[in-house]
């Protein structure tokens, strides 16, 4: 991956100055172009230490509108970072439509590092070039222009560097340990990017490995590149951005499935009730207390049909937390600056810190429900959220996270009594309009999105929990001694929160 | 202040069960209207320990629905947090509009806790009441409804409860020693907070000061104040919210003003301007890289007629930086999640970081400006962000930022001249438009709203800069040399950041 790199390629001032002028603005140009078209792009800057990667940024921060740009250099991470998962603080850095987002040391720099330095083993980093890969799929489906810079030295050439650098006593101090120590290490490192790089080159997201060794070599390549790769996304047509949806999930032959199978006569009598929801919102709160808990957080999912009895299900688990706990999330319409970016970001920025308990009313399923039945979105989109979930929930898990997901699920003749209901009580009349009643004459789509979704994102570390919730005292003593069931297996689990 | 919250309230399970019901769903009612009417509500829960405030706020939580209220508990400040001046937490966690956030410890618990324990010295004291006064009547001015809760306990009160759970060892360790420490303290922390709850009891927002002695009594007394409050407000006509402006300052009796006095022939020869530029973008890259300045921040603002130069001085300034050290702000449009909220909300959002330099293209500065001439907001909402604006300054720099605004200003003459340039060349057009022309037509009253911005918030700590901007050389060398001069004197002046 490296053999062009080191080959010593060299740019001569008087070529260098003649192309530059045009290159800064055609580039500018071609930025102005893509924030009227609302294209959102990231640009990693990875390499070998002195290869000129922090001169290159500032290169093209010069070059272009600084003001449409935000450069991010992820060092060391905040405690606020460090409770959540590692990708976390790049969802949050996310740029919006239009705009450009340099990311300076990100999700390839400590894997690498990691695996040099011996704390990633080789199965690790392997899971990891796995979270990569799916992730910048996921950039590219969603819009997102990614272009990975490696700025690469050869070991002569960065032989030469430290020399000359400890040379000069002016200079000396910018050879720090570490770049003694990475030097050292130049053929583990060299070795280990080699992979990285190579599993990770893909067709939507091709690495540009730039020889860094000259100052005008490494500017003009890189802005050449990316030059062209603005002006190729501009010349796409919009609506050929996205990928033809495989054949879709088939229903069962025998009519069979998840939903009707669940039997909604299920019910509890007022007494059991009161004496079963008192036990188990006892138990939750003696968990809710344990030690272990603080160093870990959970993350509970309601979906379900409308009147299905979401929001009095929540009410019983807040009621047995403490208010400084939890947080209740109502997902409702998106807000603007949440559809600027990538579908799952305004979840992300909802992940609870360690210690807490997020509840969400209504969730990211909500792609593979309301907005593939209605057509929200395209076919392809819905159909590649199942393993974009599956990611989210699974990188929640490895950080100590607790996944529980319930639909309730009531008959259509039960729902129509309760619609019905709440047309007549005061109280209540906000909780039913014109969409509701037009949604159950699509109860048949929405049985099979809700069929196709438990069987593609039911899974081991966050499992769906089928609710029969026709009788609302069967269907809330259920949630609760679930929700307490899977605390206790989580909580004496004993993982290494944050191991990821 | 706490007289009749010591006689010892009582009420008795039948009174209360009786009531309860009836509350529980005229405060989910009024909630719901809150909810639709748009009108975000903060409550705020401090006093004495034991007195039942997480208790009262789980009730209130149970009472109400949970997905609209979002409860903070203020503890310890993350690292992010502590980065910044202390209220930028409390910006960060103000609720949109319609919902309720709980906020648990809050700006009166450190002032309150320092000044006890001696740290906070008495005249530290009253500016931090004045700045609290302040942040509650934006509050107030910005349409938020604000409930302060005092919960109190008398001393023998306290003696009893703390006596009691001592005795049983299943509730020993709930005694802590924070909690004996501040007991010693009673009469001191009693003395502390009756000064700081007198000094802050306002009009807009009265404190409601609690009898915490008896869970049913508390209960209903935070319940009915709760719901009086939340009545009233929705009984209020729209658009009387918003209070009366007083006098609109007066013009100079001779004409004169700080833009016409400027002497917009002032320029720089090519040569010069080359020598001058290296020199002080040379400057300002060394103060960047000082050791003082990695604890400290800064704030750029630029402000100017259309077409002043703004965009280019921004560059010139970006270009002696490392990218990674700063961020280009550019404001236009706020998003509807701004719009929910105060109007400083997006500009606190903002807030470097310690060794950060943000740079605003265009500010905070809008309201007195632009918002002001074309009537985007009432005048008494302009009058009153003067001193709004001077206060954020003014904790900006207790807590090390520097802060430097520039107003560039150009001629009407010469700014035709650019309109017309940019209207011809490829790379400017889509910096020209109808408004800008349109804004053209307003220059008396643009004129007089830079003279009174630059009256009223040209003060010690954030001087404004006009920059005579007809001569593009000649105003670029002035801001940068100014900026110089401001880091110069502030990361020598040896102040202790963020010691607010």
């Amino acid at each position: 991956m490296f053999e062009s790199a080191e080959l010593g390629h060299r740019i001569d001032k008087a070529s260098y100055a003649h192309e530059v002028e045009t290159l800064r603005a055609d580039l500018l140009d071609a930025q102005y172009d893509l924030l009227a078209a609302g294209v959102p792009v990231i640009i990693l800057v990875n390499g070998i230490d002195g290869a000129g990667k922090s001169e290159t940024v500032n290169l093209l921060n010069s070059w272009m509108d600084p003001r449409h740009i935000a450069t991010h250099a992820f060092a060391e991470s905040s405690d606020e970072e460090r409770e959540r998962p590692p990708m976390w603080r790049f969802w949050r850095a996310l740029p919006a439509k239009g705009r450009i987002a340099i990311f300076f040391g990100n999700w390839y720099t400590a894997p690498i590092v990691g695996r040099v330095d011996g704390t990633v083993k080789s199965a690790e980093l392997e899971r990891r070039i796995e979270e990569i890969k799916r992730f910048e799929r996921m950039l590219g489906d969603e819009g997102v222009l990614l272009l990975k810079f490696w700025f690469h030295l050869s070991w002569a050439a960065q032989e030469e560097r430290l020399k000359k650098l400890g040379k000069d006593p002016k200079t000396r101090w910018r050879v720090t340990d570490t770049d003694r120590w990475r030097f050292r290490h130049y053929d583990r490192y060299r070795a280990v990017s080699e992979r990285v790089l190579r599993e990770t080159d893909s067709g939507h997201a091709p690495w540009s490995v730039i020889d860094g060794s000259d100052a005008r070599y490494r500017a003009l390549a890189v802005g050449r590149q990316l030059l062209a790769a603005l002006r190729q996304r501009l010349a796409r047509p919009a609506g050929t951005t996205r990928r033809v949806a495989g054949p879709r999930p088939a229903p069962a032959l025998d009519g069979r499935d998840v939903i009707n199978a669940l039997d909604l006569s299920l019910a509890l009598a007022k007494g059991r009730y009161d004496t079963e929801l008192e036990k188990w919102q006892g138990r939750l709160n003696l968990l809710s207390r344990r030690a272990q808990f603080r160093r870990r957080s959970v993350v509970v999912v309601f979906e379900g049909n409308d009147a299905a009895g979401k929001g009095g299900a929540v009410r019983r688990i807040t009621g047995a937390l403490d208010a400084r706990q939890y947080h209740v999330i109502p997902v409702a319409a998106p807000s603007d600056e949440e559809l600027a970016r990538p579908y799952l970001w305004r979840f992300w920025r909802q992940v609870p810190r360690q210690g807490r308990v997020a509840v969400f009313d209504r969730s990211w399923y909500g792609r593979v429900l309301v907005e593939r039945v209605e057509g929200f979105c395209a076919e392809a989109d819905w159909m590649r959220a199942y393993s974009e979930i599956n990611e989210f929930e699974e990188q929640l898990d490895r950080h100590g996270a607790i996944v529980v997901k319930f639909w309730l699920a009531i008959s259509a003749d039960e729902q129509l009594r309760r619609f019905k209901e709440r047309e007549q009580t005061r109280f209540k009349r906000f909780k039913i309009g014109a969409e509701d009643w037009r949604n159950r004459d699509k109860s048949d789509q929405y049985e099979a999105a809700v069929c196709d979704m438990v069987d593609r994102t039911s899974t081991a570390i966050a499992p769906w929990t089928l609710v029969e919730g026709n009788d609302k005292n069967y269907a809330r003593v259920k949630i609760l001694r679930t929700l307490c069931e899977r605390l206790e297996a989580g909580l004496s689990a004993g993982r290494k929160p944050g191991a990821d």
